[in-house]
């Protein structure tokens, strides 16, 4: 490498790609149940005399093939180029759709463009350079902040008080609308979140929808939303709309593909969410003639990172569609990212998604951002904002190597326990 | 003011809207010819300590007006948040559609915000500001440069030798297809532009059909193109795309309106362009419902600046539609952010509009960018890398407290000489 004088551009002199895996509760859905380890992977982005940009993605074995395969390309790139880091994905991996892996109940539902997934990581870990560099928050290079804390909701997952063989966790069981609603009490309790969503798909839509009216019963204030990850009928779909009208916000997924969500659409009287059959830009245009969704949950991680989120969120806002935010398992750089992006989006009309209850305060970052009265307040230094904390790192690098879990399965997890069980869509 | 630490954001200070006219040749179009002096406005925003960002727009009274009723709200902010300013803007201006001034062949068409052709004179100047404080060019605010060198197509006007009355100007009449293709030789050779444009509607389409053979003829490799300003009915425009298959990269506005140019884009063997039809957001969904047009010219002034003008390429991108950008009479401030635009565009899939030629040099900036076969070179310097020339800036405002011109007015001008000129559309 050449020096670098103190005014010229960094480049990118090392990238680093360490498969993670941290501890994660049975969250069952549509498809099984969450196993014991859920896997990311950090991403380093390093340019030299300290100035490091982290990023943070899926982790199962054929996305860090990928991820591998594209790092050494980005070598000796501006990491203020961005996109032309993404004409090099692109060139190497196409932009042709391929299916994704099995990614939980969202995954291998449609095409996605691999290419987008494996920018994103690098994306964001270059942002975070670039905000280090110049001495601003990510946000100021998206635009700039509009609000000054990104509102998450409380996201209630149907669990098992254990993995089979394990003591019981913190959260305990939540299998029935009791469970639902503590669980929510204790979520609302320590995080201050305002708005709530259930993840369905697991019981009857009855049973699911008892426990929705017990969360209006207990919270007669906060905005509502249910995601059975397209596992009813459209049929079923209708008649849940038709019950649930006044109490939801959105409702998010009932059912699969863009014909299906189109029909519900049709009788239902609040709006259809999607991080399902709207997940590339690809999707856009048929959805928009159809009339599916008229939310798009954004999730950088897939869209292409934060800048092609801005461009999704554009293109809601030019067709009247509302934008919310999709989350997957995930530490505390997908958190910041989400929070900066969340910053600087006008559109963002809804409480994003986080799991972050539900890692126990696992984290790499030294100091995690944190949730006030559920929202998380702006970060206003230099780039992400996080450090990644080395021991944490080694430690989750450690718990990965020792595993052996290498990509998501929900579905052949519950089966070990329930054999018989089928994901079949749609179930009711 | 709050003295500011080094590190800290900058803040604007004070904004300064400076009123311009420059000489103007009698370029002819459909509803007239250019009077002889051009208006702009150059706005600069001043965050103190020499750091100041610079703006162009467009110089009509209203336009003043409104710039000037906003200009006292933005002071104080912080120049990154451009999503607040932009918030700012719309809070005052609301998000409305108002008729524009007439602004031309493409003004008065259709409604267009109000608001977003003011915020963009401010947000460019912010941008500016942005890229001088961090010391890094505009376009790395933007996703950082695909291109080295942005390409400028030749923008041949019909002319009269000279303003009546005037002396004869250094560019001669072009009134003839010999005319227009003396006009494009001195053009390639000065600049070396490697596409044409014809600005039409001036003759009736079989003449002006006579000038493309001309210059196909003339420049065998060159990409063509034609632009009535929709001086043609329907009919005459399906007749005339299809005498010129083969011959145009791009039809440009050949008739009124989403349904006119869906009719014409029928039954047309080439793209049709537009920056008369589809020049707001709200004009998106529908264009692209009916098949109206198959390239969008971009343009930061009306589309509400550069970061705006990428959310205009996503669309494009995720329709599947190409990306022009199209220009009026300017001086270097907006060639320059133009430039740092395209640089940054990836789906800029054509040569962008320049009216620069026919400034003959004059300037507002002290170094303006230079064109090199055809391209300007990407600037690398911070921000958008042109310094305003205070002495060129006074003189030019001189010029426009002196002319007396406050509002541009093509037909009327024109009338001056031919009081019988009549542009109603379609005029064939
Ligand atoms: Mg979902
Ligand atoms: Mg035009």
């Amino acid at each position: 490498m050449e020096p670098q004088s103190p005014s010229g551009p960094p480049t990118i002199v090392d990238i680093r790609i360490t498969p993670i895996a941290f501890p994660d509760p049975p969250l069952l859905n549509a498809v099984g149940c969450h196993e014991p380890w859920a896997l990311r992977a950090i991403i380093e982005v390093d340019c030299g005399d300290g100035l490091v940009g982290l990023g943070e993605t899926y982790g199962d074995a054929s996305h860090l093939a990928v991820l591998r395969t594209v790092a050494p390309l980005l070598i000796g790139l501006d990491p203020f180029r961005t996109e032309y880091v993404k004409s090099v994905v692109d060139g190497l991996l196409g932009t042709v759709d391929a299916p994704s892996e099995k990614l939980g109940p969202s995954g291998g539902m449609g095409p996605e463009k691999v290419s987008l997934r494996v920018f994103s990581a690098f994306e964001v870990a270059c942002l975070d350079v670039q905000g280090q560099a110049i001495g601003r928050p990510v946000h100021d290079l998206l635009g700039g902040r509009v609000r000054d804390a990104v509102p998450f909701s409380a996201y209630l997952f149907y669990k098992w008080a254990q993995h089979p063989g394990d003591a019981p966790d913190l959260f305990g069981a939540a299998l029935d609308p009791a469970g639902i609603v503590a669980q929510a009490r204790t979520m609302v309790q320590k995080y201050g979140f305002q708005s709530i969503k259930l993840k369905g798909g697991v019981f009857p839509p009855d049973v699911e929808l008892d426990a929705i009216r017990a969360l209006r019963e207990e919270f007669p204030t906060l905005p509502l939303r249910i995601d059975p990850n397209a596992a009813w009928s459209v049929e079923t779909s209708r008649r849940v709309a038709a019950e649930t009208q006044g109490l939801l916000e959105y409702l998010e997924d009932p059912t699969e593909g863009l014909a299906g969500m189109a029909a519900v659409a049709e009788t239902a009287g609040m709006p259809l969410a999607t991080n399902m059959c709207v997940v590339s830009f690809d999707h856009i245009p048929e959805a928009v003639d159809r009339g599916s969704v008229q939310v798009i949950l954004s999730d950088h991680h897939y869209w292409g990172g934060l800048r092609q989120s801005v461009r999704l969120a554009g293109i809601c806002e030019t067709w009247g569609l509302g934008l919310s935010m999709h989350s997957n398992s995930h530490l505390g750089i997908s958190l910041a990212a989400m929070t900066h992006l969340g910053a600087a989006l006008p559109q963002l009309s809804y409480a994003a998604d986080t799991h972050t209850p539900w890692q126990l305060g696992v984290d790499v970052v030294e100091r995690p951002l944190t949730f006030v009265d559920g929202a998380v307040p702006v970060p206003m230094s230099p780039g992400l904002g996080v450090r990644l904390d080395r021991d944490a790192l080694a430690r989750l690098h450690e718990n990965y190597l020792r595993q052996g879990i290498t990509g998501r399965d929900d579905t052949g997890y519950m089966r070990r326990f329930h054999p018989d069980f089928n994901p079949t869509k749609p179930r009711w």
